[in-house]
């Protein structure tokens, strides 16, 4: 007997038919002698009606009440799915963040986990149940209803995984596994076998949508073994772990695209010491996520610096440098949002000389003009226009794992 | 400076302009000085989209799971509500069932409220803020989510007024305060000042929609002061409380209709002792409530027992008939459900001789037939034929209080 977590995500629940086809897989898992904990998202586009009707009342609501209007959508479909397990004979019962204990700090719309007591869950699996968690939900320690933010249901049903000691933590979704990159983008495209979570974690964190970056690092703190698989196919999915000696050997494991990136110049900033560093302060005091950074070198007396941030950082970003026009004394900023982020990545870069010399001629040789460039150990990137991206995915894609 | 307690239904917050009237009404009564808790319901239409969601995977649903889902509304009403005031620059804070302590028992659907602590609401009034409170729902030792059933919110917001100490609890609905009659069907109903609980409670529980029976009764209990008004209109209201002195004098107060009561007749009941004795034993074992009596004088060896029954306990109580056809030994069973039952309710009516006779006399001018009776120190029952209910309340109406 195992002990595994499954998470749905809000398309797989979204209607009767959906809710019965999960109610299915949940079944079969639990009839195969399993014990399972399931953790569900809102269903379908509950979440954008829920801020649609807050937006309606005040544009600009507390996080704390929007919280508490949000994480009604995860409790409908736990209950929902509890209605639908017991029908087809399997004991179930739904529970809420406050209720398996999903305790966190009181960042509303972006908490984070500190602890899962779970004993709640603990009881229920011992009396033959399977458990329906309301993912995306906690509870702070003033006694209310925060929510994970972004991928925040993948987040609970690792931190849950792993508080459990779950033998393996299912994340079920649209597409069937963890691809070399997106098969809708890069026809020749593969799905993974099984990928480490340093990998994962660049691939989440570089544009890739299947797994959140945050459930990805939890995973690999608390050694959850995750799995990425359909909810439509019954195929083996994609296993993140571990590097292992056994692991398909790969010069590169994926190939990313983040297009929710923007390119801020500096143009003729004074050539102080310290210039640079007073920018990037700022931006770091108001909370801004500077990502590549480009410095020229200085000619006379001026220099300019590009980096670029999230767009959604970039009203935020045009503000700081605004406010303090005079205290670091620029000529002008440009801003582009036609730009796109190309990244590789793989674990296998590190022990193979000329990854990025062969990714950077197939640019190249398919003319695509090079903005930036920022390199770790295991993933490159480069900023492209935003019209080229999906062509240098493509060609990128084509040198390392053939047409 | 007043602890007032306001109750709005689903109706008045259906939709974001419902909600912003609603605030408004919120908002001068804060501003006026006073300390505001709030209860609301789920909104609009709400409740019905849940219970088909529910039934459309599980017609048989656990009560559990369909408290866990329908709990989700009032969370959705208050949430958006706080976000309303809020941004009217009104301090305000949503809280759950379970966020203010409203303990209950275990009976999902309609659990009995066990214990309010309400130091939640205690701490939040403190620092000035208008309490939002998810009214129908509570949670049971176990730590699950129950609700209250019918009449649910008058019965949260009145439970919050007695464990506060409410200075007053106002349920706000779509009529103005309670009258003489339903003012749809009888043209010349008036509204009246004030109520007694007793008299408030007779008319709940005889068809009257206004103010549920159970609010009623724990409003008595706790000698919290009640008001029904208008959240439309601008004017006073119907205030229910003790009986005074100074109460305007009236042989009745109101005039209600119950048109979901059904008629049986058991004809042919062998004449032993202990037959109706067993009837009704095995109704009160079925938990069926049964309303009005009549026994036939007994001629010849066997006798009749007519009764009313809810409709909604029609077919167990056709079931536990037939089941004990034999050892009941009756000739056969009449059910009529066109009948209603037309009451007349006032605590004036001890001190006031002749008012049944009155009442009869004008039903009996009209030729509307009766065909059962029943009396209680303050109400006078009497069924009629369901075609002829409208009628009797008017030509009773007319009777007592003019045309």
């Amino acid at each position: 007997m195992s002990l595994i977590v499954q998470k749905f995500g809000g398309s797989s629940v979204a209607d009767a038919d959906c809710i019965r086809r999960v109610a299915g897989i949940i079944a079969d898992t639990f009839r195969a002698g399993n014990e399972v904990i399931v953790v569900l998202s809102a269903q379908g586009d509950t979440t954008d009606e829920l801020l649609d009707k807050a937006a309606e009342l005040n544009p600009r609501a507390s996080k704390r009440e929007l919280d508490m209007l949000m994480s009604t959508g995860e409790q409908v479909s736990i209950s929902l799915m509890a209605m639908c397990l017991k029908g087809m004979g399997v004991p179930a019962v739904s529970l809420t963040g406050w209720q398996i204990g999903m305790h966190t700090n009181s960042d509303y719309g972006s908490a984070r986990i500190e602890r899962v007591t779970g004993e709640r869950i603990k009881k229920e699996l011992g009396q033959g149940r399977v458990v329906l968690v309301a993912g995306f939900q906690g509870i702070n320690p003033s006694g209310d209803i925060t929510t994970l933010g972004r991928g925040g249901s993948d987040t609970s049903a690792v931190a849950i995984a792993a508080a459990m000691h779950a033998d393996k933590c299912q994340i079920f979704t649209d597409v069937d596994g963890v691809y070399t990159a997106d098969p809708r983008k890069v026809p020749g495209a593969r799905k993974l076998n099984e990928i480490t979570y340093e990998e994962m974690q660049e691939l989440a964190s570089l544009g890739a949508q299947v797994l959140h970056n945050r459930s990805v690092e939890l995973a690999k703190k608390y050694d959850v073994r995750l799995e990425v698989l359909s909810s439509f196919k019954n195929t083996p999915g994609t296993l993140v772990k571990e590097v292992t000696k056994n692991m398909e050997h790969l010069e590169i494991t994926g190939i990313a695209k983040d297009t929710e990136t923007v390119l801020f110049a500096i143009i003729g900033l004074k050539d102080e010491p310290g210039k640079a560093f007073k920018v990037f302060r700022l931006l770091a005091n108001a909370k801004v996520n500077v990502d590549i950074i480009l410095q020229s070198i200085g000619r006379s007396e001026s220099k300019d610096i590009s980096f670029t941030v999230p767009k959604s950082d970039m009203d935020k970003t045009l503000a700081v440098l605004e406010e303090n026009r005079d205290s670091l004394g620029y000529e002008q900023i440009d801003v582009d949002a036609n730009v796109a982020k190309v990244s590789t990545v793989g674990v296998g870069m590190v022990s193979t000389p000329g990854v990025a010399a062969r990714m950077f001629e197939a640019l190249s040789d398919a003319k695509i003009n090079i903005n930036m460039i920022s390199t770790s150990e295991i993933k490159i990137s480069v900023l492209v226009a935003a019209d080229q991206a999906d062509r240098a995915m493509n060609v990128i894609h084509e040198k390392f794992f053939g047409k």
